[in-house]
């Protein structure tokens, strides 16, 4: 029975106890009777799992360490806010009304740090070995497109309500952008063919619609959710950042008028988040 | 330049959160700064850190995945409190009053644990590999020697009295008993031997004064402190086993109870804790 290395890794902020201490050994658990129930009850869990905190950004392992990279929903982080973008007047994203130097600073930010995961991982993994990885995109070749930046947008209506009204000053929305940015296959494709440690085996896109009982519950449930999941989901990932800049006594109201946002939103169009996924082989 | 991976173990309840978040920049920091003071600033740190929980009682890494292995101040501890400690009354821990079972119950479960490490960290370490040891132990062939087992029977001592003084139920202290065995360096020997995965470099007995100010500060300072230090450290050790048993409303009275026996102890004699240190070098 060969033996496995799982090599979890995450920025050092985040809770590996809360991982190591209930995530992991209910998914040994699982994982163990899985393998009793299929090679006997004297079956033992090959797997060995480690915790590796650090940034993607820079080098991780060690060299020709690793036969298998996946990565999923990190990538379109980048690695910090681009420069450049005052001017960005009302927006905290690209958006249709971002300068043409805006959306250009993001995409340069997205090439640097996208090549350097490649650098990196290119040097970490063994000749032959495979890289999946999964990351918030779009399929349009505008980076300022609705599919991937109306998420942001709603959220830029309801801070920007919160300064109409006082709550907020000006001058700190307009200092305030995510660092995020969700590329098309094509720009994908080019970064990899640039860098050239990898040949693509495979370029998809997927769609996943905000509204996640969308097909499999009942209708009414729906329309009653009235963006509560998608504006819990979109708090858990956007509230570090947003707490940082404004300060925890505004989470509740920012909140509660970004879900009044994605309600209208949802309840009026069906938007979808779009994946893209690349399988990729290390050549060189 | 060689690269080097490091594993950082503890039990999937250490604080892994602080290592990764805390401890682990600032020394990975100051390696990066002797790194390019000694080869020059554009040095990288080829240091790679994972963190690893899980008992090393069981196998923790892949086979023939490390090749040198450390574990400092650990190995003292076992996997379990042995069975068979009934009649171990009035005591935490060996004492001279423990009845012969209960010495042997202690001595048996440290030979069935000490002979898995050795089993699991045999599998794991390359051929050749080294592994050094530091467990707190004894010189003298009696395992209820005052060396070693004094630090719990002033414990003892102090919870004994508040069982007299009603705090605490007799059966309560009857039913504690502390997970530790401190073997002599003829023991160690013993199962390493008997094992058979590894041949022994060098085996060696050092001391270190309970008292830490001992040697490096004023007579004064250490006749002020009247056990407040070793009180402190003992509490970070013993408190966790402490409160799961007698619950967390006692210990600040249990821990000002030990700490005027520490002190007591302190003043009239020299007590020390005995490490054994072993090296040993993987041959089959």
């Amino acid at each position: 029975m060969p033996e496995f290395r799982v090599f979890l890794n995450d920025l050092p902020g985040n809770d590996f106890n809360t991982i190591f201490g209930s995530l992991l050994p209910r998914f040994k658990e699982k994982l163990s009777e899985q393998m009793k129930s299929k090679y006997g009850a004297s079956a033992t869990l090959p797997c060995f799992f480690n915790g590796v905190p650090g940034s993607f950004y820079g080098r991780l392992f060690a060299r020709e360490s690793l036969h298998l990279i996946h990565s999923s929903y990190s990538l379109m982080w980048l690695s910090q806010v681009p420069r450049g973008l005052e001017g960005n007047k009302g927006n905290i994203y690209m958006a249709r009304s971002s300068p043409p130097k805006v959306l250009r600073a993001y995409y340069e930010q997205f090439q640097r740090d996208f090549s350097t995961f490649l650098e990196c991982r290119g040097q970490e993994l063994v000749v032959g070995g495979r890289m999946v990885l999964t990351l918030l995109g779009r399929r349009s070749d505008d980076p300022s497109s609705k599919e991937c930046c109306y998420i942001w947008e709603l959220l830029a209506i309801a801070l920007n309500e919160m300064v109409s009204e006082g709550l907020i000053e000006e001058e700190k929305l307009d200092s305030f952008n995510i660092p995020q940015y969700t590329p098309s296959p094509k720009e994908v494709r080019l970064e990899v063919q640039k860098q050239g440690s990898f040949s693509i085996d495979c370029l998809e896109v997927s769609e996943v619609n905000w509204n996640v009982f969308d097909a499999d519950f009942d209708r009414n449930v729906v329309s009653k959710d009235g963006g509560y999941n998608l504006a819990r989901c979109m708090r858990a990932v956007a509230e570090p950042l947003l707490i940082n800049h404004y300060g925890e006594e505004m989470m509740d109201e920012v909140f509660k008028r970004y879900r009044a946002q994605l309600a209208t939103c949802m309840s009026k169009e069906k938007p979808a988040f779009v994946n893209v996924i690349i399988s990729l082989k290390r050549i060189t």
